[in-house]
């Protein structure tokens, strides 16, 4: 079981009134919650600039169905013994475009020059790379 | 049939130099593959800032599988009439963490204040929202 | 005088330790400290995606100092009615290019419309929009 | 003097039309300077993430100017030999609250840490860095 500590934060009463309002309308329960919650990011975003670190990345793209050279560069993808392919999804957009969704496991370097790859692919168009370090505080 | 054209850019020898070394890098195949992106992500961009544009999200989630609220949420979510969830993906991260996707369609401003509501839940710890417009070039 | 007030905020250990580690890199002396850092800066971009919010912008440009265009432009500006230029830096980079920093004060709205005006201006090679809202915990 | 090339760039009649108006809104007067400055954007960020490529970076930090603390570190950072200080400015905000602007030249790794010193201190309420690489296309 986890262990949970208590800390006190001082800051004064215009900063407070000023995050109060903001939580409540971003919904959150308490002031606790939404504090984790900055922490994680930056800590996240930290291990992000770590090329070295272990991150999971969801990898967005929306492309042309017809590119035919994306599949081959998936499939090349899911047999590369540097990147764990986790799962992806598949979503038709309309009649030209789909949207890809691919969840990978690796160094964050090495994700991010794969991604890179992905991405300048032929008949993908936009692109997203959410590098999610779940490292530190993961099972909090 | 899409209809394509060519224009004409200028631009001095040391800036070409340095764009073709990085999209080598980046594993693009010519430059108009590449300046093409490179408008897209800008048409994309744009829109994302104007609250009343259409958009495809993929919000990315970890949360806690124990957040039972969070449950609630993402079924209230699923009856809501602004917005249009169109699939959503779950990932078995550890034995304390799940990642979720959750592709939803309609307003920017929509998609940004109920993806706020989604990752201020007690139980989500990391969260990203991927605005894509897909109506710029949405066929290109 | 500021009436300072003292919060009370749980996390489990794990999560505690990985902040501690890098507010220690990045050179804070307590947590107080970081944690209202944390919370202004997620006021502050709160803020910037309020077109109506006031702020201070520092608008930062490289330029090459033959652009005529741009020098009539800052001077234009000087004179709007809806944005106050409370001061600029011009910085002599290398024969070529200079950078400017202008410091407005004005609507968020009207920041971003004018600095994209500008940044899209002949010469003006690469440009950063900061935006910065002082009107949450502007005396905390 | 500079050698200018011309290129051709295909892409099909939708988004170019798309570009054109989002270059109409921005202010641009023609499409060449518009996708330089995207070039330029693109190569500076690319150098962004190495750390040991050159740059400079204009710090903007708001502050309270009884933060004793923080005019020390700069004048410590001012005796650097690792990071050049091009020049400062202060800005007098309100009663409570001055901006300073600090131009430094260096190496990126170096300019992140010795920024992320600066933005710690006490008294210091928000801060931005950017990096602007001035290396690819610096005459351009």
């Amino acid at each position: 079981m986890e262990q949970v500590e208590r800390i006190g934060i001082s800051l004064d009463k215009k900063l407070l009134t000023g995050f109060d309002k903001l939580i409540a309308k971003k919904g959150y329960k308490n002031r606790s919650e939404a504090i984790r919650d900055l922490i994680r990011e930056q800590l996240s975003r930290d291990k992000e600039s770590d090329p070295k670190a272990t991150a999971i990345a969801a990898v967005c793209m929306v492309y042309d169905h017809h590119a035919t050279q994306l599949m081959q560069k998936l499939t090349h993808l899911q047999h590369s013994h540097l990147l764990q392919t986790i799962t992806s999804l598949h979503i038709h957009l309309d009649k030209h475009n789909c949207m890809e969704i691919i969840i990978l496991k690796g160094k964050v370097g090495e994700i991010n020059s794969t991604a890179e790859k992905i991405l300048s692919t032929k008949g993908v168009k936009l692109g997203r790379i959410n590098l999610i370090s779940t490292e530190a505080g993961s099972h909090s």
